[in-house]
């Protein structure tokens, strides 16, 4: 995709309402976006994919929801507090801060280049909970969702009697002070990760990294990301996070180049052994913080070892919303139908596409049609499969064309056909093809149910 | 439910996997939880039930997903910065702060009697966005999903070319800083809300908001709450906020007594008079806040008057937490069995229950009939009726009480006359009446459609 035709689709995305900027009339926030009627079932669509394929296809996953706000013991033993952090410079001029890899010597504001010594800036959002205002009420947003995991391990072990290797599965908003949000919703400061920890036997995560790894990539494959625009990318040694053994970049090309859509890492035994009580008494690989305020072993049993350990850990961790930006960069079309003639489509697959049928009258002002068209849309939403639209612009080539540019798989035009002809039949409109199939509409549960199964 | 059982009840979600205290293994933090395994599925489950009733199973509702973070002007303009506070006082001798309508003259932590003044203390979280931390970094998490909706009012009506009546529909996390969090996951500090705003032409306010008031009780009997434990309440003249003109409050009998599930009100033009721009155009009929700072007029075209209005607004605002534990109570069910013998059952309605259907071998160690289950539970899946689960403990009664006790509608045993007779055939085995059924395989995908439709 181009850079133009990604100034298109920013624009498509509003106009259409996929996203909005937040707080449009007052200005907007920086980093932050809202999604719109077309956006929230997008979103939705691919969470549940995630979701169906990490917890519901699998037998050794479980679900996990956990609170935003985040007890500042958590992210000081995680090792947040003191090391989640971008380097800043002050300007001595102008008051101006900017990150220390972003300038070149000059203020970019005043053109000063008295500047003050990097300095670390912490990435996480604060907060303050309870009726005083003090340094003790002091709590943060959560700047990822796996701390509550490890947190949890042991509740969750308890409570499903779980073995290694497992994993714990978990949707939800982070945030980070991001000091320079961009591209779109790519870089923000409030975003959606879906992420799982998988716990193993220490030794075996070798063997799950390269599971993971490959699993992964097939799930963004299945989600319509061609092989060819996604990059696989080995951190190097020195590359490595302190506390990882190894970590592999899933990277999509995004118009401004190849970027980050997931990261599947192996923390070893780091979080778990930062958050546990008695770590004395377990073998650490990794080197962690000494903590004493835990009350809780985050142990398993091992029965083949017939000990208490502390597993590793091997964490897919993906991004919803530049995972949804990669969607909608893949799925945008500009397709040229000769004389002149041309369709923006979106292909977005059809388990993720917003809405799933377009029900289209082929005269609006006909009662008969239209109580047809609310008959059909009562019959095919019972049906379980997402959004069935009733379109009532009363222009067939239209409604043809806005559903293309939104991604709907299938237009289901009720014309006088359907009303005077036995058996009663309507016309379906594939999005990709353009091609139309009459279909009984006796057979249409079956037909439908089968198409997006 | 009697006081007894409501200890029973969390206790069994803490052991079971619905509710977890956050934090816990650092002492947790008031008024935080987090959902387990299991919770976490009929959580979702409750949003996916109202989100299907509001949005797909109308025509006249569109979705959004908005930003947690709010721009200070969006809850300046609402009203929230000046009056979403509770009256709090302060004790001079040991700096205790408490809520002035829950102490009697005397600081409940010292005896003192030397206390201030009622001060308001507003009930919003705040944060600071950007690198500079000053008051123009200041920034809230939202206190009620609702204000994105009419914020992006004119976006919406821009990309969807809706007329009056229509909706939308919101669910996502608000943050109140309750200054006493109680009755365990009913007054928290991060919560789930799931809220339309439905905009309707002035003068047609009464007669939607009797509708959705119907509507929403409705609603709520369809997950399972029984009339008898509902109370309607409309609010009094004297008691209605000041921008409402009518507030019915949906009350469910908790074991605590009757307590407030949902609002329905009529909020007439104050949402959308507050955050437009030219207020001096609209003959707003509420008593709003002047406002320089919108870009935008959050008005739609009534054709029939010919001219733009500023419409209406009837808001039914549920909380899915408080929901949640209305239908765990609810389904609460301890049966005496006879001969001494009783079991806790959970009576979720199947739509919601976290596990749809437990596949349990008759013996552990047979491979062929663990293969089988296998099998089953891949075919099972595959019918996206929710989450099956593989229950792998060898032991039939005990599976089924686990069962029971989580609201599994149904059991499904592989046994050896699975194997070893044709049709190929399993019991199933119902929650409620814990009769067994022979079903063969083959009708199995079109019996549970059907059962979980």
């Amino acid at each position: 995709m181009a850079a133009t035709q990604m100034e298109q689709l920013v624009s498509l995305c509003k106009r259409r309402g996929f996203i909005f900027q937040n707080s449009d009339i007052y200005g907007g926030l920086q980093g932050l976006y809202d999604y719109g009627p077309l956006g929230v079932e997008l979103k939705n669509n691919i969470k549940a994919a995630w979701w169906r394929a990490m917890v519901y296809e699998r037998d050794d996953v479980e679900g996990l929801d956990a609170a935003i706000i985040t007890n500042r013991k958590v992210l000081h033993y995680s090792g947040h507090e003191d090391t989640f952090s971008d380097p800043m410079v002050d300007c001595k001029k102008c008051k101006g801060r900017f990150r220390a890899d972003h300038i070149d010597g000059k203020c970019p504001n005043c053109g000063s280049t008295e500047l003050t010594e990097p300095r670390p800036f912490n990435l996480m959002l604060r907060t303050q909970l309870g009726p005083v205002v003090n340094e003790d009420a002091v709590a943060y947003l959560r700047p990822e969702t796996a701390q509550a995991i490890f947190t949890q391990f042991k509740n969750v072990v308890d409570a499903t009697s779980r073995k290694l290797p497992f994993g714990i599965a978990q949707i939800g908003k982070s945030f980070r002070n991001e000091i320079t949000p961009k591209n779109f919703i790519f870089r923000v400061r409030e975003f959606e990760q879906a992420e799982l920890e998988f716990f193993v036997k220490p030794g075996e995560d070798e063997k799950w990294h390269e599971i993971w790894k490959q699993n992964r990539i097939q799930w963004w494959r299945d989600q319509g990301i061609e092989s060819d625009n996604l990059k696989i990318y080995d951190q190097q040694p020195d590359e490595l996070a302190h506390y990882a053994k190894a970590c592999t970049d899933i990277e999509y090309k995004f118009p401004w180049g190849f970027d980050e859509l997931e990261g599947v890492a192996n923390r070893r035994d780091y979080d778990l052994g930062n958050h546990t009580k008695s770590q004395e008494e377990f073998n650490l690989e990794a080197k962690c913080h000494e903590n004493h305020d835990s009350t809780t072993k985050l142990c398993i049993r091992d029965d083949d070892e017939n000990k208490w350990v502390i597993p590793f850990v091997i964490e897919p961790s993906m991004g919803i919303d530049r995972g949804m930006l990669a969607i909608l960069v893949e799925a945008y079309n500009e397709e040229d139908l000769g004389n002149g003639n041309s369709r923006i489509v979106m292909k977005i697959k059809k388990h993720l596409a917003p809405i799933k049928v377009a029900i289209v009258p082929l005269k609006k002002n006909s009662p008969e049609i239209m109580a047809k068209c609310h008959e059909l849309k009562q019959k095919l939403m019972k049906l379980g499969i997402g959004r069935v639209a009733l379109e009532n612009t009363g222009n067939i080539g239209k409604a043809y064309r806005r559903h293309d540019e939104i991604g709907t798989p299938l237009c289901l035009t009720v014309d006088f056909e359907t009303l005077e002809q036995q058996p009663e039949s309507v016309t379906l409109r594939d999005r990709d093809t353009m091609e139309q199939i009459r279909v009984n509409t006796a057979d249409l549960p079956a037909y439908l149910r089968e198409y997006f199964a």
